[in-house]
């Protein structure tokens, strides 16, 4: 059976998705997997397969880097979603952690319609987390959402498939690579906080307005996500107690350094307590891990402690964690 | 659907099995783990719940700690798999490289009668992989061996559930938890290899004859395993060109270090080469880690290094991969 995709968004990791799916058809269809983009809404519009034979991809990838959006016609995310018939809906819509749109309608409005969905949008699952769980589980339907945390590490599957047998005692770790950029170049170079932040900015490594990142509140998100997933919490990112970064200065660094620490932003999700701030750390803990780097302790009754490390963000990082996703709800589906 | 188990051989491991579902009982059945042990077989003979109710796993622990053995009738692993209906046969038999006995008469008897097999057991796995994959396909049951790898890292899940997205490039990493505490310990006190092989010998880490650990045989082993999964190749542990670590004196370790380097014994599992050698790695790398941990990093295309530590060996660690295979077949027959 073909697994039908509609795609929400078609940015960073929308086309970082596209690309993988065109670069690796013969070994994706190797392993099984089987399926088509029947539908492509970005901010100006969608493309949609009218036949249902699927949307060629690497056209669509070029419509877009040529002209900005694949539309081709005006269409909402809602609009596609009830005009194009589709197995999983993918939202890669940008995070808005405030009101959570436009993925929380989308993810709602898929589920009333019996669709699977597949999230990289911590916006949504930050601030209703249970509530959208419920709808999915009320429809019949799979919700995954690797993606949110840590980016390329798949830390969620990690802890529910291979680690099934374990009860988590509690997670710790790196959560946001901006951040755990920015520190690691203050000890290194011992240069201030804004000047690093500046650096980060030209690289890429931190957005014009950084605010999402150094003030904690992203890996707080992801926190959050985890602390619902594995401790079945019911709890919204406010509920993570959060500190930023933007206080450490050079001299912290040197001090922490002549006592054998680093300073890092760490992020510790307990049964019944949720903390983000800049935390000592021995030099030789893997939690002392460098550049953009992520990773997450994860301490067990039976498997003891576990370290995962990986990439936290980037285009084809995030998008294999949504394939990953897609590729568990196509098993599901298709047997 | 209760999955009924049979355990063959009753050794730390299947202690520790034991253990877990007697100390888990109210988690496990949380998360919908349904099983019960219909037999157990030691090298003594066998425990039969002959009225199919399954066994009391606490007695059963308490006799194997006071008698030595849980045997109440003389019958070998085959007999009891020829007169007991089960699920799952799950093989926890001594290693044997050579012959790969009891494991793997075990196994391909286990398969003719179609049960499906979860084994912690490298020797079958690391003589006839392709053997026993064939006879599982063939007989359209599940073999899984998650224990057989890095004992609590879980890696083999790792890879097929969460990165199903990713194509591997290669594979390298710490697979003998005995090797890198002698290695380690070398580097901290400066002494030489005999003495402290001595000293693990005395702390439980080291075997009395430490030859299947120390020159590599068991890193190859795992390697093996790693190799055929991954890479889908038919290798065995013979394919593997090994070097083991009796050579290494603290001198060349602290030549190492003044270069920032560490000496580790190290395994990497390529497409088209197996590699199990001493070799040298930055000090600040994933690779470098301490004491009896194990670690691998696994080098993707669109996830791109994704490091992986934990417990290489240990009763309850080992266990807790046994477990998660034992939880993974019960989902799948029992939906």
């Amino acid at each position: 059976m073909t697994t039908r995709l509609i795609l929400m968004g078609f940015g960073t990791v929308g086309q970082g998705l596209a690309d993988i799916i065109v670069e690796r058809e013969a070994l994706l269809k190797e392993r099984g997997f089987d399926a088509k983009v029947v539908a492509i809404v970005d901010s100006k519009g969608a493309m949609i397969s009218e036949d249902g034979t699927g949307i060629n991809l690497k056209e669509a990838l070029r419509k877009k880097r040529l002209e900005g959006s694949v539309a081709e016609e005006r269409a909402s995310p809602i609009e596609v979603l009830e005009q194009v018939d589709c197995d999983i809906v993918v939202d890669m819509t940008p995070t808005n952690i405030d009101t959570g749109e436009p993925g929380l309608s989308i993810m709602y409005r898929a589920f009333e319609m019996k669709r699977h969905v597949v999230t990289s949008n911590k916006g949504p699952l930050a601030i209703d987390f249970s509530g959208l769980s419920n709808a999915a589980r009320d429809a019949g339907v799979l919700l995954r959402y690797e993606a949110t945390v840590g980016g390329g590490m798949h830390l969620l599957s990690f802890i529910r498939d291979s680690l099934s047998s374990c009860k988590v005692f509690y997670i710790e770790g790196v959560l946001n690579g901006t951040c755990n950029y920015i520190l690691s170049r203050m000890e290194e170079t011992e240069y201030p906080y804004e000047e690093v932040l500046e650096e980060a900015k030209g690289l890429g490594i931190a957005e014009a307005d950084p605010t999402y990142d150094v003030s904690g509140l992203d890996a707080a998100c992801k926190l959050t996500i985890i602390a619902n997933v594995v401790f079945g919490r019911n709890v919204t990112y406010s509920d993570v107690m959060t500190t930023g970064i933007t206080e450490i200065t050079p001299e912290a660094l040197l001090l922490a350094a002549d006592g054998g620490y680093a300073i890092k932003m760490i992020g510790v999700a307990k049964d019944t307590s949720l903390k983000v701030a800049p935390m000592l750390v021995p030099r030789d803990s893997p939690l002392n891990v460098h550049g953009t780097l992520n990773v997450a302790s994860i301490h067990t009754d039976v498997a003891k402690t576990i370290t995962l490390m990986g990439r936290g963000a980037g285009a084809s990082e995030t998008a294999s964690s949504v394939l990953s996703d897609i590729i568990a709800i196509h098993n599901v589906i298709s047997h």
